[in-house]
């Protein structure tokens, strides 16, 4: 192929590097620390046991009853929605969205659990925050999933978590008018202690996967998302309260119902 | 979070930087090839005109006919699937799987195209290569999707493409036993005449988004797959004739149908 850009390739080799596998050949994987019997990193970041916890409905039920569109509807009609409507979510509709992108399928062991999409050695390196504006019964605020507990955890009560969400997400106004903002922040060690240095870009590739889901899933309730990847690293991870080390913010998706 | 592996963290601090969007605050946006006016790369990798095309079914009818599970069943039943039947595909199923992952929904210009997956600013950097071993009318080879010609590209005719796929896998078993394997390459130029050095973690995500499409898709279809990160680069690279620097190997998924 000719590439107009050619000569400025090796700007890009290390970027480049990155999607592709050549770097397991230089891993020993005997000296990974799941092979050396190093402790796993536990399913779900712990939550202290004085944070408010919240019951949310069934999400496999939810999904159930709620996501009925057939998946070739829900391809055909997926597009990126950025204008919502000023109706709430109901928790139902939240619950179902949380399941189709987090759930938890089966517990395999303390250390391995299957969700409700694919991940690398289901490793699952992910937690779920929520800047919640309009979620009917919620106060606004932000959440984070448990999945393992089926909970939301209340991590504070705000009625302008919107526009922090909007202006950390670089100004993109259509952020503040989301019924609910979902951070996906990653905790890196969950797959490095599997697969050291070639964790990353199976990780990114994780982010899509769950993503999709909660695409198809909200064209299946009415409800619409476009997922954003520009935002402020550091403004993000002070939002959510995460060190921006051991755990920081990968990528996000507003969520609002759809004018029809 | 306590993190036993934290006195190796610096090991890891440049992947994990990969997955921060903290690179889009040092690129100068104005520089961008697209934003001084380089012409965009093509929509769709070029194919000589005397490659054999192959007519397939259209795509988006083949959806609707074939893949009508609830988007809740289709999330909920989901796993991964690495035993397959001996049975084949048929085309029309092939075709539905081709247009979930990569069907071209709208173009808007001569550079931009919607799909049926989102991609950062719709750059779409990917193209399909199929490692065939069981489709009803389609001898064993190599093929190349191209999606706006709704046509396979015949790159070569082989009855033992399915062991040179395994091969190329690290040895996969499972993967020479699936009706036809999905090899998905990125050409990053695509997504860096956009976004320059930001654009390497969105190619990623993007891959997972095809591939969560792909895992729903079989899922209602009763076939079954189980993507694959660990590969071979260069061999895959020289399997599909692709020269590993603009165009090459990032994600495979192997197909099949599943026992049930």
């Amino acid at each position: 192929m000719t590439n107009p850009n050619h000569n400025r390739g090796n700007r890009f080799d290390y970027n480049r590097f990155f999607l592709k596998d050549t770097i397991r050949q230089q891993i020993n994987f005997a000296r990974t620390d799941q092979n050396q019997q190093r402790e796993a990193p536990p399913l779900q970041k712990p939550c202290p046991a004085d944070v408010v916890r919240i019951d949310i409905p069934d999400g496999e039920a939810s999904l159930k009853k709620l996501c009925n569109m057939s998946v070739a509807d829900a391809i055909l009609k997926r597009e990126s929605v950025r204008n919502y409507t000023s109706a709430s979510l109901t928790l139902n509709e939240l619950s179902a969205l949380l399941w189709a992108t987090q759930g938890v399928r089966k517990i395999l062991s303390t250390c391995t659990a299957l969700r409700s999409v694919p991940s690398a050695g289901a490793r699952h390196a992910f937690e779920t925050y929520l800047a919640v504006s309009r979620i009917d019964g919620l106060p606004s605020g932000l959440y984070r999933f448990l999945p393992f507990e089926r909970k939301l955890a209340q991590l504070s009560i705000d009625s302008t978590i919107g526009h922090k969400a909007a202006s950390a997400c670089l100004g993109q106004r259509f952020v503040a008018s989301s019924a609910v903002t979902f951070f996906w922040t990653v905790i890196p060690y969950r797959t490095e202690w599997r697969y050291d240095l070639a964790a990353h870009k199976v990780i990114a590739i994780d982010a899509g996967h769950l993503c999709q889901n909660l695409y198809l899933a909200c064209t299946s309730l009415g409800a619409g998302t476009c997922a954003i990847a520009a935002y402020d690293q550091d403004a993000c991870d002070k939002l959510l309260g995460v060190d921006g080390e051991e755990e920081f913010t990968i990528y996000m998706a507003p969520v609002g119902m759809r004018f029809m």
